[in-house]
């Protein structure tokens, strides 16, 4: 049974966390795993999968949220991104997978959205969405494809409010830091819980000697084999902020990454992508003006306080994707190992 | 038997045009279409395609390009232009479809540089592929998915020296200026015919009212019909240029646009993507290093040349593509009427 | 006596213009020049100035207006744009001079603002300042420092609604097409005049031959010696746009630029500023919130007129600059020479 | 007498530092400060000064260095950003002061430049001016212009090889985590002394509490009072990367400020400079062309080894700022208590 970091006795930052710890905490968010274990033959070995991070409980095409995204290093394929920084907004579910199945996953996820949505395909609209990816290709045999289109689907559909964390979903096969790393999450609560900032993210990135919070251990294996890393960061707070100052947090985010200890490695795709929910934008109008609530003043303390909730929680949500991964076995006779805590005393 | 606008009497600029006055007058450059035309139902017409720019006639994965894109409008798709941020490199076509098959050609394309390079898929190496599109759902049932992923195989392998243009591809479904739009190009030399700049645009954004060349006619059918238009900007040079140089060529490629009578109209996603085959760089190398050859100096007059060249060229592109395209039928009993030569007069 | 091009007969697209077509016409906006123009001894002769723009009447520092930018081509020196994009707010007049006199326009700027406001200084307050340039050296000894830091605190406080155009101001010496270019303005109404759009330029860019409006006329002179010229535009609305939808209009406005015949040379730095004041967002505040009045949506058909409006207000600003500037004699014997109006016949 | 971190027995990151721990380990780099100390009347107390980085012993103007710059956080003054965005050089020393005196220091190295190169002024030459600011307004009388243009030249012409830390320069009035700021800076050798990156800062951010390396200290005064801070980061190495490389490395840069605690407050102006001299790009040339040397491939070894070097050195010149600046008393009677080695235990 694995563990939350905090479960270990370790605190990241000053900030208290959510009921969950998990970007849940933020109201209205739910996560959808899809994950794909099998061994097909010697040589095709699937440890892979699909994750779908729901903005709200509605439609996400009709009320959007508004979203802003950061590039730290774009060694990505990340789909998506042109149209969220032209309109700050958010249409579709954040869809996470494995680098070879940005296009199929980004077909179903259309498919499901024009399912929901007959208007869709119309003369007058289309739809953006968001795919983003990590190569898991030294567990998965990444170039047999096995993710669907129902895959993508399947994980919207399966979305809940309790995030499963670890080598689930598309972090089935990602390392991180030399060990099996995957879905991490946590949050922060600001202000006496008027606010809550959650980060979600994909671990695939690091080696072992990199690692800030544990003493450095020579790495058991040849981790050069281990394939440019990468990860993805998901953060979400019901605060009511402006697609600018979303990727105000965003950018905070990267200093989350930052205090783990990665190098920002060339090859490792590291791309933050940030939302709001406190406000929805409504697809369909009669009027020619949108209102939005009142926006958190930049230069007020509170921003201060979602900047460092963005920090804390993108640490804390990279290390529990360690803490809570399970040692899995992979293609090659290759094992990514479960980090031992031991590593942590 | 439809012509170019140079056939018509009209020339744009005062650049020499190169041979074909075509995109692929920069040598080595290759297109291909796969055009879709068929009714499958009363309400199914399917009017739409597949293009393929092949930057060289060698192994693009092997050899990349240098490469840079301007975001005009990002209200689009386009899959694949961080990485070509991050890393100034072009490795894959680039690929042009409809807004609802992004992600079929993106894994049709990737299963094409898969069996062409083994080494894709495995621990070290990933791909970056570009798919630019635009919404042809006036003419076409978008929303019916008949583009396969065979298709984007097609368009690579079938690409050749002579472009066909109009109503053909990606465009065999687009409306520009509320006339039948497409795939239009051209080209200039410089310098005595040292360097060659060519472009290719898929056209499908504006309204009659809008268009420059021709005078103000009365709108013959209500144009509030046609979808958010869009146009993706393809610009080919063999000088040798830095990313940092190709995002500027890009940015001066957008002035052609402007000069045709586009507002850049909110729902029209206006991509520009530039690159040079002027030299590669080569995904393996026992070097450290990469040598680069003598560049273009800013400050040369050859930079000003190569700028007026990306301007005429994608403006001669766009009209282009109306002049070269053929009135289609389409869906809902509509019809994309062949721009009237008569407007030139 | 020089005319506006409207007044020789040329209209500039198809939207109505302001009461007196020029930036003024968004209420509260004001203009002020200092014109510098003598001769020091023979080889010092000073044709230049400094160009102020007001974005309200009120004091800009306490009520900010939201703003963005769009570099088009960023060869130029201007100030203060790395805090606009961060904040998306402008918080001082926008101030244009010569290139050679930044510094000292932006600093005596800074004493105008802190002798407004006490708190600038204080602990807590800093002040952003934007200041843009063109290089008027063709006419002007530009190396000779006569902008004193009174001229920019002159140049706002003789700020007025009725503004001088042409070789005023920042446009004393500037060059445009191989003419006489300098200041000028221009403005659009919107839904039955619900809105305006204006604009001002300081033109320096430009060769005879590219001059689209009129027919190429072999230069009288070698255009070679003219130096990197420049562009300077500032897009004013009263239209409630957020800074995500002002960028949009900035970049629109370039393509009013590309109309007039510019190829964006290399050297010509060219720069777009726009701003709102439909709505000012409070330096201090009780609150940690800020409430945004509704804002125009994006797919509102309001947005494309203004985005038009934007277009067509710069390119007849740029023309106005011309058909506006008197023939300035400068240095070495040079002659700007006002561009002749048989062209435009 | 203070000392450098290494010297209290702290080592940051394992890479090897250059022969002096300095910015100036790679080789030609020279740095020099004006430091401004003295009591005017009893609300008058200057604690300010300028600081000069120098990336070559030549004329940087005639032979420029390829540089790049990442904007963190947007809340600062920097001028001089635009053209080395766009051109991918820097042509002057790269100057530091406080906030207040952009425009003076600006406008003093403008005189600098033109005493040394007589065609800047001339019709075909400008130069482009990149000073970064600090607020130091908590021990400085910031809004008493004490700074003059002769400062800056002195600045640059007192420039030498062996860097003074602490409470020098643009640094003698600046706080960081609550304690004494200012200059720091430290160096990293890669693959065996081949080539050498070194950060130089101006601290000026953060409260005691977010100090990583030490242990939360309750604060001994209302931090409060402290002003928006911000920091300069200076990256510098002799590796031979392009423009685009270069912005990678002061991407990475940041990762240094994120692991000494820093949250990337709001009002913090966070922002790095990156350049190489290990090529120039001559302002004259008889030829259309320049040849780069070899750059280092991006996915080469050595470019991880770079970026590590820039996040360790960037980290380790933080903290230097701190245990090199010598307590300081300012204005209002505030004290700029220098950090308590004990700290460090």
């Amino acid at each position: 049974m694995r563990k939350k970091i905090r479960e270990l006795g370790i605190e990241i930052g000053s900030l208290e966390t959510g009921k969950h710890n998990q970007i849940t905490d933020v109201p209205g968010v739910k996560v959808g795993h899809v994950t794909l274990k099998k061994e097909l033959d010697e040589k095709t070995v699937i440890r892979t999968g699909v994750t779908a991070i729901l903005p709200h409980g509605g439609n996400i095409f009709l009320q959007k949220v508004p979203a802003s995204c950061f590039v730290l290093n774009g060694f990505g394929k990340t789909a998506g991104l042109v149209q969220v920084e032209e309109l700050g907004v958010m249409e579709s579910p954040i869809m996470l997978t494995n680098t070879f199945s940005v296009g199929t996953v980004w077909q179903g996820t259309l498919e499901y959205l024009m399912e929901q949505n007959q208007e869709i395909g119309d003369t007058t609209s289309s739809v953006n969405i968001v795919v983003g990816e990590c190569n898991d290709s030294y567990l998965n045999t990444v170039h047999f494809p096995v993710i669907e289109k129902e895959h993508a689907k399947l994980a919207i559909e399966q979305a809940v409010f309790d995030v499963e964390e670890g080598a689930v979903g598309a972090g089935t096969g990602t390392m991180c830091f030399g060990y099996k790393g995957g879905i991490g999450s946590s949050s922060r609560i600001i202000h006496g819980g008027i606010y809550t900032v959650g980060a979600l993210v994909l671990s695939n990135f690091g080696k072992r000697e990199e690692l800030c919070i544990a003493q450095y251990r020579k790495p058991s294996f040849d981790e050069t084999e281990i394939p440019n890393g990468s990860i993805m960061i998901i953060v979400a707070t019901n605060a009511p902020l402006s697609s600018r100052q979303l990727k105000r947090l965003a950018k905070r985010a990267a200093f989350g990454l930052a205090r783990t200890g990665s190098h920002i490695h060339h090859g490792s795709g590291d791309i933050i992508i940030a939302f709001s929910n406190g406000y929805t934008i409504p697809h369909f109008s009669e009027s020619s003006y949108y209102q939005l609530p009142p926006l958190i003043r930049d230069d007020d303390p509170l921003m201060n306080e979602l900047f460092q909730a963005a920090i804390e929680s993108t640490e804390e949500a990279i290390l529990n994707s360690l803490t809570m991964a399970e040692t899995t076995t992979g293609r090659n006779g290759r094992i990514g190992e479960a980090i031992p805590y031991d590593l942590f005393q």
